[in-house]
């Protein structure tokens, strides 16, 4: 896959725009605003969490009807969840400041919020942000990235990617941005995350390769076990690169969504690389598992267990901990067919041998442990399945961020 | 119930002893034997876990046996768990070393251990103890006491109770000791627990009677979210108190059970307190759900979450958090008809008010939630089962024992 520079305004036609609205932090943009010159089809997933912040449940009904989508308003330090019927009305009167200025339909305005839940949003100070925006609309890679810098709340660095490929000789660009730190065990995370792209592609063949990619993506990170009740991804595919459009699966379709799993998987595993307090990124495969979702669900567990992430950052191999996660994790297996390993740039070591524990030289295992990223590899030897989660180490730092998150 | 001095050597016939029999640990107890100089009719609750410690295996085949149940050996400091067949064979070699000393058949003696997974026992060690440990058993309080100190791995404090009570005239007496304090969110946890009575009862009531109990006490709290290996609860009954034999369910059965559910939910309590690293119990109390299981599924999830538990470290009452967690429970329910509050001994305080939030005074949040044991309340307004789980806060202490656990 070719990337490319760039983020949210890669692809031809997306132009974005921030603004420091003060609707919680002082001192930086909080705002930004994503627009396609031509309307989009768009695609979307967002949080299993029952208690769905207003905006998401906004955004619900925009993607899941026919009408196009143009513009996204997306705002840190409030979540606008958990706040009734006014949370909602801050929505509508969002996406009708954009309607004002843009001369988009209220309808096509997608919103999404991230930051402490439980707060009203100030509708004035939104409404002035938008104005603000929509003033400085621009198609530069600054744009995107400063729109990327935004939408930031307990992130340490913004989060994008842009990739280019051939869509029957057209050349068609992806790109994307998310932010998301703390709350994250995405099932549909406090992630958010936007992709634009100039592709040509029938709505629901877009939410279909949406759907499935997101599935083996950003769902399978995890930060801290909390599914957020605002998790949002919502792709746009506003059609100027011209390509036929894509109306049926084949090679054309299995092209674009192996863009997508790119970008999905890139973003996804920044994030959890910048996971709050995180000093390392933590992944685990599984292979040769009886099904897939026992691959997922045994590679999820791995990398969510609180014992497992403390030992990734104490850089100890205490292998016993991840078998501990895969016994609970509601997978059935024999310990007896079990081989794991812990894999990094600095080598490979197998620690546990189909129900024997391995005796292994500690000095070798502390030196693949002190990677910046450290893998659990497990053989199951009994199927053919697998999967990959990926999630951070649990620090005192997360602990600090979270002991003292809303004041 | 009238609680009396003691734990597992409260009940008539019950002996213990305990030996520093250097398993792993240095300068410390680590091994405690339970005996009972009537064979005992037994019941227990074991780990959910897939990945059972060797030692689980071995009780369960024990427990589910019409065969009396007389002894029970522990150790701390190494787990046996992921240690495949030389850790069975270290089970039998040290519930033999018992029969050899106590004259009681082998397949009447449990054993349970904790600490580190993933690494073999020192079987000459083990049997070591067992000598030492039979030569000294103790009726004394003090005995039982030594007893549940020895098993204590992360725990800052020894965990034991017991109460007495009365069945048709006689006097009956239900002694016990636990330990816990990481790797604990039991399906039936590494919590281990052991309880003596001098009850006659038969077999089966006594199991269903734990069965039920576990489920609302021991399977309601957490510290951490990981369902250990090794959990164990393992009660033993000798019928010396003489009173008529339970054979049936009514008014003694009742009595009996109203007593082991106050001695389970005072250690569970206890163990959830002494969580690695905590600072103050965290309770949640959901009342007028839908069922019983909703109301287990949402108390728990709320004391379940990192975000909570930080929440609650930080002495933040940051109720989104609480209220995300029920929302990813898998309990479905409306956020509109949700009331919840934060309650201590320091004052009640109402902060969501179906679907809305309530601007609260945060000097008295901050009051309340500086008590050393915090209740998070919710008033569900869709039925009318209830149910409440313990936890802990999750602090830097957390984080800083278990990234050093192993070494």
């Amino acid at each position: 896959m070719k990337e490319i520079s760039g983020g949210i305004t890669a692809a031809k036609g997306f132009m974005a725009a921030s603004a420091a609205a003060g609707i919680k932090y002082q001192g930086r943009t909080d705002m930004a605003l994503v627009y396609s010159k031509k309307p989009c089809v768009s695609a979307g997933t967002f949080t299993s969490n029952v208690v769905k912040a207003a905006c998401v449940q906004w955004d619900m009904e925009i993607v899941k009807s026919e009408e196009p989508l143009q513009a996204v308003v997306i705002n840190s330090g409030i979540a606008n969840a958990c706040t009734g019927k006014e949370g909602f009305d801050a929505c509508e009167a969002t996406a009708k400041a954009v309607e004002a200025k843009l001369n988009v339909p209220f309808k096509g305005v997608a919103v999404a919020s991230t930051g402490v839940i439980g707060m009203q949003l100030p509708v004035d100070k939104l409404v002035n942000g938008v104005n603000m925006m929509a003033a400085k609309l621009d198609e530069s890679i600054e744009a995107g990235t400063d729109a990327s810098k935004a939408i930031m709340t307990t992130d340490t660095v913004n989060k994008e990617i842009a990739v280019e490929f051939e869509i029957s000789g057209k050349k068609v660009v992806l790109g994307g941005m998310s932010k998301g730190s703390g709350m994250i065990h995405p099932n549909m995370c406090t992630m958010l995350a936007f992709l634009g792209t100039d592709l040509a592609i029938e709505k629901s063949l877009l939410q279909e390769a949406v759907s499935d990619v997101v599935a083996d993506t950003f769902n399978m990170i995890t930060v801290d076990g909390d599914t957020s009740t605002n998790d949002t991804l919502i792709c746009m595919a506003n059609g100027l690169a011209e390509n036929p459009k894509i109306t049926e699966k084949g090679e054309d379709y299995n092209t674009f969504k192996a863009a997508l799993a790119y970008v999905c998987e890139a973003l996804a595993k920044k994030m959890a690389a910048d996971g709050e307090g995180a000093s390392k990124l933590f992944e685990a495969t599984v292979v040769n598992a009886k099904s897939k979702e026992d691959a997922k669900t045994l590679s999820r567990a791995i990398v969510s267990s609180n014992l497992s992430k403390a030992a990734i950052f104490g850089c100890d191999a205490n292998f016993g901990r991840f078998l501990c996660a895969m016994g609970y994790s509601g997978a059935d297996f024999d310990q007896n067919d079990v081989e794991l390993y812990f894999k990094s740039v600095n080598g490979t070591l197998k620690v546990f041998d189909k129900g024997t524990p391995i005796v292994f030289d500690e000095d070798e295992a502390l030196k693949i442990m002190k990677a910046d990223s450290v893998t659990v590899y497990v053989d199951m030897h009994e199927g053919n399945a697998e999967a990959t989660a990926w999630g951070c180490d649990l620090t005192y730092d997360y602990v600090k961020i979270n002991a003292d998150y809303r004041s």
